[in-house]
């Protein structure tokens, strides 16, 4: 079959590959349909080192179960499924706790654990835990914003529910996470400011309920935010960045007894304003999202149309183009691309 | 009067200032009665640089009200009355959400915005807000357990809080808070492991309610809290330090999704270990605690009996003593030690 291979920053392949095989008695075979770049793609696409075996990527896909395993008892073939982009059994102590991310015979798509889904096709470990039955097919027009129930929108809504996100509050993202507006809007956010400058990002956010945009960066940033929520800053901080500076300013801004939400894999080794985050009570909780646990929650509102996340899709490719389409995102001309493949 | 000031490292001396006077028509005056020398007077005992004006110390006392400003409706003169380690107006947005250590109109005593408390006397700003009446005298037994409300078991009840300790839970404490661990006990934890090595705290901790001693450090008490715990580590760490180090161990031995309450001031810039604090989904919360709200919550427990925080204090010492409080305490002579004025 054919596959993304990432060989080092800036070289991605779609080349072929053997296919995919059951290799445990609770794996499915899933035919990939839609597939879908991360912006936790790009990380590697800027700065991974050169090899000679590269990395299979993605780990966002709706697709068709081609074969499961023997001790598969809820999945068919034939399924429509959606993939998150951790696999999980659905039964360990973390899964009954939902948080899937942290199964303990969990692993992560697209890294040394479970090869990409940026590929015709994908092995899934623990099929029964890990995949949910889509009662609609292919041609359905809400399969962009179903696809997002895969990883964004369970990590927007992820960021908000850790950042303490609920009616009347204010919140702030990091960076436009589009998806973290549509959920705090979801959750009943009064005022959600966006920080941010790309024009295109900011107008979807609009769309989504973002109420204000600071453009200014670092301490400028900090004081705008204070200008528009009375001196205090706001209660709950998405911060979908990851770098040290996004964190510093997300904590900055959090007011008082507020809440700092982070869904950006962090790139550095320390949390910045330790002393500002204590004298001020505010919380710093996130992580990979368990976006499984979350699907049974967003879906209805993704079927019945009261959210529309899709709409984060601004471009659509073949398997083939998907080399095209890490260099769009990354040169920001698209803001999330699709793969049909 | 008499009251203590630290001109420098290890330099404590008690000695005549100017008698308080009140200042502001919401201000009350306490002659103290009793007080204490807090954990974290120790920081500025270490390293505090020379001055030739000094810092007043002290934030935690039980006194009897003198003198009451124009402004003061609820506390009345004759009135034997707490006073905890920060004031707050009590009517402020922060206050009514309980967190008084944010008041807009609040400060800490014994810093530059109010004057210390292991004195005869001290001004209390913003009196109606700040103290609260109690209803027994200074020759009560309870009057240790009483004066520990002004700031250490506030302050292990905000960790247990904010480290989301609940019945059942597996907690662990660093470094022997040990109002961490009675508050931990009175909010249903079921093992609670302590990590230190003064045989005086473990002793005192076991009859706090601790089940389990670490006395490993670094990575080995990491290793050692989760085998432990089932090889998890615990829901719910109690962060009593304040250093990098200590910091690190909590969030190492955080079972994924749980929770850390930091109440040690910070001398560090930084929080480490970002990475798998994000990867496991540890939230990290806590700073200095609200110790006017949990008042009402917990003097009742301290006034039935069912709890005996006061047994921190195993050495009292008069005004005149208190240079040699510090210094036992700072040699670990002494846990805690209450003044008697």
């Amino acid at each position: 079959m054919r596959a993304t291979v990432m060989y080092g920053a800036g070289d991605v392949r779609v080349e072929s590959v053997p296919d995919p095989r059951l290799t445990e008695p609770t794996d499915a075979l899933v035919a990939v349909n839609r597939a879908a770049i991360c912006g936790s793609d790009l990380w590697p696409y800027r700065t991974l080192e050169h090899s000679d075996t590269g990395r299979r990527m993605g780990h966002e896909a709706i697709g068709v179960v081609e074969a499961v395993g023997t001790d598969v008892g809820t999945i068919n073939v034939g399924d429509v499924v959606i993939m998150p982009f951790a696999y999980s059994d659905g039964t360990c102590i973390f899964c009954r706790e939902g948080l899937h991310t942290s199964c303990i015979h969990g692993g992560f798509f697209g890294t040394g654990e479970a090869d990409g889904a940026q590929a015709e096709a994908v092995r899934v470990p623990q099929a029964d835990g890990t995949l949910v039955v889509l009662p609609v097919g292919f041609d359905d027009a809400l399969m962009p914003s179903l696809l997002t129930l895969t990883d964004v929108m369970g990590t927007g809504h992820h960021a908000a529910v850790a950042a303490k996100v609920g009616p009347g509050k204010t919140v702030a993202v990091v960076a436009v996470g589009l998806c973290g507006v549509l959920a705090a809007r979801r959750l009943g956010a009064e005022q959600i400011i966006i920080l941010g400058r790309h024009p295109d990002r900011i107008a979807l956010a609009k769309e989504f309920g973002a109420t204000d945009v600071v453009s200014e960066r670092g301490e400028e940033a900090v004081e705008r935010v204070r200008e528009i929520t009375d001196g205090f800053g706001v209660h709950s901080v998405l911060e979908c960045v990851g770098l040290e500076q996004s964190v510093l300013t997300a904590l900055c801004i959090a007011r008082p007894g507020g809440a700092v939400g982070r869904v950006g894999v962090p790139q550095d080794e320390t949390i910045p304003a330790s002393r500002p985050a204590f004298h001020n009570n505010v919380t710093l909780s996130g992580g990979p999202a368990p976006v499984r646990a979350y699907i049974e929650e967003l879906l209805p509102d993704v079927l019945e149309g009261r959210i529309d996340p899709g709409h984060v899709f601004d471009r659509v490719v073949s398997l083939d183009e998907v080399p095209d389409g890490y260099r769009a995102m990354n040169d920001r001309e698209a803001i999330k691309v699709m793969i049909e493949v």
